[in-house]
Order: structure tokens, then C-alpha cells, then sequence
């Protein structure tokens, strides 16, 4: 599923059961939100690093969202905001978010069992010394209660050219809505799914096990890659010069382009991705997902070590994308 | 000047004395008209070959439109229209156009001498044995006035694309107007330039000895080509990023693309010489030169060896392109 999913991702929102919930809670009740969540994690082997919203530029939170290790959310509480990162940024326990701990884990791929193991690693290493707030019939307790239950939020992110070309996406959105599911686009504006990427995710968290709703996502996202994969083919078997065109066409844009606003990157992007995934062009699965996140404007200011106006960061996604495809400056 | 200028054409209007013009002449004439050249010309020791409109497929005529072998007025005359091609094609004698005789001779690059020469010497050839329609007072005569008097057009093909961009050529079409030359779009449909290709040529071919026609042409050229010039140097020492993205993007759809339709081809083409002429491109001028002419629909149906339809043509244009530009199907 690899030539389909580029990620996957699960979520656990969790409160202290003796800490008030966001709104209710004090500058020094949020200090300790983040003080225990360390103490009670000290004893993990790997290394993390702690990310405190307020002692953070603008460049780093923006690199941190990109890469989902922070979210938007998480920059509404300037003050208390924090975050402990695994160095291999496949871990990330966000503190005084939306709940007092939000969870995450990532996996490369169609990895939804791995994601879910980690993250419940973290929460098993809590629970060990510290309460939440958890009741016998409505499960974990959360902020907002659309994340009542298991507090679980399983997603993957889906790359399906060839269903958002051949306008499916309205089916599969239909779909994913019968069984509790919704689709987003992602690194998008408004509804436009940049890169044709979506994120499928569960809608719902009560009512279900935790096992329940990763199946679930993962049968849905089963199902749109052998969509999109009997598409792919079709196109391969009836329009090859157009579907190589469009492909390579991207490919020698984004080898030899000196400018790269990021909105064209994307679209490039999608073809490059496509390409790799029907191995036409020199270029892994792994090298285009890791192109997708250097790319964005927070990495490469983080890269650059300063803030980038557009101009600058056209030319330096440029760069960057040509060395990354070895078209270098030839 | 090989920079601006792609190539220097001569092309001398010429008419039997004994047989009637155009319009009045019978086929039997025509015929005439055609083997005592060919007799005449016997003595040449260059290889020659004979092109005879009637016997010719519609691919062979194209191609040979688009080399400037055989003009597009020589199609008129389905029976009786010839032209006999130097092998190497640097020199066409065409037969029932509309004059007698029309003698014309290419070098590449800033050559009109070089071409004069040539023609000339078909010119010489042609008179010991044969000779002309000419009145002391007016000149060589012919079918229509406006060749009257030297009979000579001596025009430059000019790559002008920043004077373009930059919406010069309005001025520079009054100042060749001043001096009775003109500027036309080449290969272009209507006023459009397609490529930024211009041809310039003199419009009076009375009351001015050939040398006078030549210089004439030459100093504008040259004018128009420093002109041409101190663009391309602003643009390198004020957007030198703009000027390369544009440059580099048509490269690397012209190393990659599947499909490359022709107006879309001559517009990258443009971009292929500007970064050939500024050296930033591996891409000699006589590569981008020659690319230019085998890449015209005529010349890719010849080398396929039959008719092909636009999907096909815009298929193997692409391919022609990418193995030219050595970008090959990596």
C-alpha cells in the first residue's frame, strides 16, 4: 500500500483526571500539565527532545506543523503550549492543547498497528504513574466531546491522483461518511486537496474499540487504493504517453526550475509521487515523501536559519527539489 | 553574431528573355525553362539533385517548405514547378515560381556574403550559356515590379526574444521601415513570431546596387542585434533568476516532455537558443539550430517515412527532442 499511503498516524487525547479541562485551567495548573507529563516520562529510553511553545520562532512552530508533530491548535496557548518530540519525530506528546495531553504517533506507510503501538507505549508509561480522567461507561473524558470514548483519532494520508483527476473524490467522500469515516485534504486551502492528498480519519471515538476504528480506516483506505490503483492501470493500459507526459513533464520541471512557488510544487509533487509509485522515474517512494516536508516553507526557513520572504523561498525549494533529483544544476 | 543571427539567405529573381512570363507562359515552355537550366548547369561540380513538384508526395514538399528549399508561391504550379538542390542544401535554383528563375543561397549564421557568393555563382553559370531579360535602364526584369532591377532579396533570420518581451520590435520594425527593409515573423501564423524568429529583408530592389542591399540589411541586423543584446545583458545582471527559470523550464520540458505540440515546441525552442547564445545551456547554437528544423512537421514525417497524424507528430517531436537534447528517457 505504500504506492497509496504515505502515512499513517494515531492520536489519544488525554486529562489529568485532577487538572480542570482548557478554559477552566490556571497559568500554574498548566506548568504542572507539562512538569508530570515529563517526570512520568523520564524513564524512556529514547531521546525526546521538550518544544516549548513560547521559547520557539515563528520558523521552528512552522516546521513543527508541517511535519504534524505540533498542530494548529496547540499555537492558541502561547503561554503554556509544549511539546516532547522523539528525536526520530515519530513520537510527539503535545501538553495544554485542546486536552491536557494530545498523543501522536506516526508510522511511513500503511502502518496504522505500528503508529497505535507507540502511542499507546506513551500512554501505558503514564498511566503507570498518573490518573486520567476516564469513566466506566463513557470511556476517556476529553474537552470537546466529539473526542469522548477512546479518544482515538486513527488517520491516514491517502495520495490518489487518478481519483481526484477523474473526479471520484465526491464517491469515496460518500463512501467514508457510511462507516463513521470523513476525508480532508491536506497541506490544502479551503477544500482544495494540494498534491491530491487526503487524510482519511475516524469521525467518530465512542461507540467503538480502539481496534475497531483502526480496522475500519484501514478497510476504507484499502478500498480507495484499489480504486485508484485500477485507475492507475487503466491509464497506463489507454493513455500511456499522455500519463508519462504528465509525469515526466513534472519531473523535468522540477529538475531544472530555478523558481518554485510552493502551489506548483504540489501539483508537480503528485505527478513525481505517481511516477514513483509506477516506478517511471529514478526516484523511491521514501525520497518524494521526504521531498514533500523539506519543501514546505517552515523546513526550508529552518534550513535556510532565518526567516525567507517568497522570493528567496521559491528559489531555495527550487534548489533543494533539483538537488534532491539529482537533475542538479547541469 | 551567430548569438542573434540563425542564418543569411540570398534569393535572385531571374527570367529567360526568350520565353513570356508567368501567366503567359505554355507547358511546353515551362518544360523548356527547366532543361536548359539543368543543361546549363551541368558543369557544376558540386552533386545537385532534381526536385520536380509534380512527382513529389506531400511529405517531401513540406519539408522541403520548411528548409526554405521550395517557396510556398512554387506550389502554384503543380505541373511544371522544379528546383534543383545542392546537396547539402546550401543552394536552391527554383523553376516555374513566379519568375523564370529563382536562385537562392543560405549560410548559417551572419553570412549574407557567403550566400551572395553562391548564388552568384549560379548566376554566372547561368549566363555563359544563357541569358537573361534585362534593360539597361531597369535592370533584370520581372514578373512582378517589385523585384524589378537587381532582382535581389537578401533577408537575415533574427532571434530576437528579449526585444520581444520587452515589446521592442514596434520600434524596430519604424527603423527598418526608414532604411526600405522589413521584418516578418518566420514560421509564425499571421503577425504572431513563433520562436521570437524574425526575418528582415529588403523591400526595394531598384535604384540600389546589390552591395548597397546587403549593407544595408547587414547594419540594421546588426543594430537590431546589439540592440537585442543589451536586453539580454539587463536581464542577466537584473533577474538573472527569472531569466534562467524561464530558460532552465523549457529545458527541462524539452529533455523530459512525451508529447511536445508545435507551437509549444517553438516557444521553448526560444528559450533553448537564448540559453544556448548566453552559454547556459550544454547546447551548441548549431544543435539549437538544427533541432529547429527537424522538429517542423515535414521533416519529422520524412524521417518517420510516411504521413503522421498530430498525436503521432507531437509524440515523435518529443522524442526527437529529448534524444537531441541527450536528456534521453532517464
Amino acid at each position: 500500500m505504500k504506492d497509496i499511503v504515505v502515512s499513517s498516524r494515531v492520536r489519544l487525547a488525554r486529562n489529568y483526571e485532577d487538572l480542570p479541562f482548557r478554559g477552566r485551567i490556571t497559568g500554574e495548573q498548566s506548568e504542572a500539565c507539562v512538569q508530570r507529563t515529563l517526570d512520568a516520562l523520564r524513564e524512556l529510553p529514547e531521546i525526546y527532545q521538550l518544544f516549548l511553545l513560547r521559547s520557539a520562532d515563528e520558523v521552528e512552530r512552522k516546521a513543527l506543523m508541517e511535519s504534524h508533530l505540533i498542530s494548529p491548535d496547540l499555537m492558541q496557548h502561547e503561554e503554556a503550549g509544549a511539546a516532547l518530540i522523539r528525536r526520530d519525530e515519530k513520537i510527539s506528546i503535545m501538553m495544554n492543547e485542546e486536552d491536557h495531553l494530545r498523543i501522536q504517533a506516526f508510522a511511513a506507510g500503511d502502518d496504522l498497528g505500528g503508529a497505535a503501538e507507540n502511542a499507546f507505549s506513551i500512554d501505558d508509561a503514564l498511566q503507570r504513574h498518573l490518573s486520567f480522567a476516564f469513566d466506566p461507561q463513557w470511556g476517556y473524558l476529553t474537552a470537546c466531546p466529539t473526542n469522548t470514548g477512546t479518544g482515538m483519532r486513527a488517520s491516514m494520508m491517502l495520495h490518489l491522483p487518478m481519483l481526484t483527476l477523474l473526479k471520484q473524490m465526491g464517491k469515496v467522500n460518500q463512501l467514508a461518511a457510511k462507516l463513521g469515516l470523513t476525508i480532508r485534504g491536506i497541506y490544502g486551502e479551503g477544500s482544495e486537496a494540494q498534491g491530491n492528498l487526503y487524510q482519511l480519519s475516524n469521525q467518530v471515538t465512542l461507540g467503538r474499540t480502539e481496534k475497531e476504528i483502526m480496522d475500519a480506516v484501514s478497510a476504507v483506505a484499502k478500498q480507495m487504493g484499489e480504486m485508484e490503483r485500477v485507475f492507475r492501470q487503466k491509464a497506463e493500459e489507454k493513455d500511456l504517453i499522455i500519463l508519462e507526459d504528465q509525469i515526466f513533464r513534472s519531473f523535468g520541471l522540477c529538475c531544472h526550475a530555478r523558481r518554485m512557488p510552493l502551489k506548483e510544487f504540489m501539483a508537480h509533487w503528485s505527478n513525481l509521487r505517481l511516477g514513483a509509485a509506477l516506478e517511471k522515474l529514478p526516484l523511491s517512494l521514501e525520497e518524494c515523501d521526504a521531498l514533500l516536508i523539506s519543501a514546505q516553507p517552515g523546513h526550508l526557513q529552518k534550513a535556510a536559519g532565518r526567516a525567507l520572504e517568497e522570493k528567496e523561498m521559491d528559489e531555495q525549494r527550487a534548489s533543494l527539489i533539483r538537488n534532491a533529483l539529482n537533475g542538479g544544476t547541469k
